[in-house]
């Protein structure tokens, strides 16, 4: 399954090309106000969603729209479980009133970031999505060598992870994304970003920043779709996916 | 009923002692974020709510902090419908956590001016209101010479209204609230208030700014919690209502 | 002259292409921040524009984000005159930073408008334009039938008025621009922009929506960067106003 | 003197008695609307500062609404340098408009904090200031043992220090204030806060978290208006400054 962040635009401003993008997806994180997106957008986002029978996912993220989400601020876990239950009801009602529904939540920039980094954090985050979205839940995280532990924590709450590795962006040899700071960190070609896709797929595993081996077991691929070499070839690359290897999709026959 | 608007503080700012206001009233207004509000004082106004056996309903506004959601800002249907199910959905899913429901709706400021004086828009909201909150689903609209053609309008929509009269603003000779631009319009003496409600309840009509004898007809009152003298003497205004003259509560025993 | 509204993207949202824009217009109204722009992005925006010569003028609007200043809203006199303060003097100070000035001002969108429809709105903002630049102070203001009772205003200020065109938006028969929301009132054919240029430069009029010829007499002309067909072939339309006829450039050698 | 942040209301939302507050103060700390102010707050502030002879000077914060600028968040020197530049510009101008001028910049909480642990972000903030005011420009910081460090930075920046202790705040050991989320740290009683100002203006010294005593020079005492307890006796708390013990004012015959 190819995920994508989709409804980052605010406004009169636009980021990526919805209309183009979730065709060719999987999966679509769909911002909920917060760090981008705003209530028009969301909705239009949603109906493109349903119309391509693509499975709609809520796409959380830190109160900041002039730093996109992606500056680490401290909230305390009051303020984490309201902001989360907040920007998930709000896209819960608007895909209702579209005839759709969220099936699953992936947070956004610092904020996934700090939960990858946190397990406190993120069994926080656990906790408000098994809650908030009808069974079975889902929550998409990083694949790391964490993951059979994240997976025992998920389990004792009956949520579902889907782990997830990125196309387009450099891994540290720690398994990590190395910081969108440092440069050749989000990758600028189509080749390196589906030679990444096709080592996961077929090999398992990514050459990280000082050309470490990393095993990758994804349930699910992430591109960016406001990194241009991303969306150029997103057909070419959504179909590295429907030929379904590894990747059989787990809800319904989608 | 006593309804008042609730949950108006944002970040480090605060209006109104909503614990010593949520116990004194029948329905909270919750403000849902937009106008007011952020995600931990919504969550903090539910919980005391729910602790008073509060009926708690949402307060959604324009998308304007600086203005108080008092600013008049045209929207298109579109915006509209998208902003009030965000809203409205984001409150559900905070009360559904905390174990309450959002049983009502009533739009604020400049939204709730619009709405009574254009029926198109009025429509609009009640379709949404009616879509999004579990039957019976209510909004509270002023009560005006209109009333029955309103409820004509929700009727087909199996919509039930709350017609509401005002405790502590003055009516013009229409019907309508004066502008709060204009001297006088807030009333700022507790007495004032009292007798307001006191006719309100008891004659079933308030008087004009020119002195007319307008019918009233309100399934509940409003006070607003930003204006010291309503909220003074809150407890014996309370008990005008407990009472409970012609103004039994709709809801269960409460 | 050619001016254009630019530095109108927003933390990570960009709009327009302001690197090449810049380089092909005279007068660069920069947002301030309110409606669009920040400080990186002004900072950005006065550094291209000192590079290429350009003049810079303050383009301050109302404060709405989500709205991008095109939605119509009540400010009193009071609001007004410290929001234009404001946002001028975050202008001024960036610009000197780097070595500049801000010569002029242009309100943005519903500001505009407004100010448009309305004598006394237009005399306050007149008064603080005035004493907020240095001397000769400019505001540019559309181009109207009322063009000599807006000079005697200015006058009495030791303000000196740019009246403008614009050269890809419909003009009403009133001589005022049709609402962006109806068709059409956007130009989409470089032709089409192209052919009203010409018009005003070499007829001095404008055919208007019910193709009335309209007088006009314009020290600048106006685009927007935001609209691509105006911009695509922006170094062409530069080039209509640097053959010189009758719109020499009023500072300095520029 | 006696330094106090004020100016931090917004929009309908209301923190501090600015009118009372500021008649009793020798340096009044505005806002700039990024953390907290808007437009017409900061004119208002301004106003009432020039009527009392109070020295005004800039309070630039993030921009961080819901944060209140005491989020710690991360900012490029880019960034710094121009969101210094627009905040400090908008004030002059609104302060010119009036008919003062500012003097000094102070920043708050977060940024604040960040300036006294990182001699790279207070080496370039002391840029900006020494650039944007008029001289002899001012900042205030906090006295630390590193005093010295900071007065030879500024020397060469022909900057002067305003050197500051806290009045309502509790010094740890090491000579910074104690986080806010911790216990005591904020003083909740007049005396406490009086006692405290006795130190540091009779002493020279405060008492730190665990009973060290901790040699202070300020040139200025800073408390908070948004802490009750610092308000409710500002009047008598001033009368301890104008003994004019060993603080005299340095600002003409303020």
């Amino acid at each position: 399954m190819l995920n994508c962040d989709v409804g980052e635009s605010f406004g009169h401003w636009k980021i990526g090309d919805d209309a183009k993008v979730i065709g060719n997806i999987d999966l679509a994180n769909i911002a909920c106000g917060f760090h981008a997106g705003d209530p028009v957008i969301m909705d239009t986002a949603v109906r493109i969603a349903i119309k391509n029978k693509v499975i709609i996912g809520a796409h959380p993220g830190h109160c900041d729209l002039i730093g996109f989400g992606r500056r680490s601020i401290n909230v305390s876990p009051k303020e984490l479980r309201a902001s989360l239950s907040y920007q998930i009801g709000a896209l819960k009602e608007i895909a209702q009133v579209a005839g759709g529904t969220v099936s699953y939540v992936k947070p956004h920039g610092a904020l996934y970031n700090s939960m990858m980094q946190d397990d406190s954090l993120l069994s926080d985050i656990m906790e408000i999505v098994a809650y908030s979205l009808p069974p079975p839940a889902r929550l998409i995280i990083l694949y790391t060598e964490k993951a059979e532990i994240h997976k025992a924590m998920a389990e004792s709450l009956r949520l579902k992870l889907w782990f997830e590795a990125f196309a387009d962006r450099l891994y540290g040899d720690d398994g990590y994304l190395v910081d969108r700071s440092k440069k050749g960190s989000l990758f600028n070609s189509p080749e390196q970003i589906e030679n990444q896709i096709k080592s996961i797929i077929d090999e398992g595993s990514v050459n990280s920043e000082n050309n470490k081996n990393l095993k990758i077991e994804a349930d699910t691929i992430c591109i960016h779709s406001d990194n241009e070499p991303s969306i150029i070839e997103i057909e070419k690359i959504h179909k590295l996916f429907s030929k379904n290897r590894n990747h059989p999709c787990p809800i319904g026959d989608k």
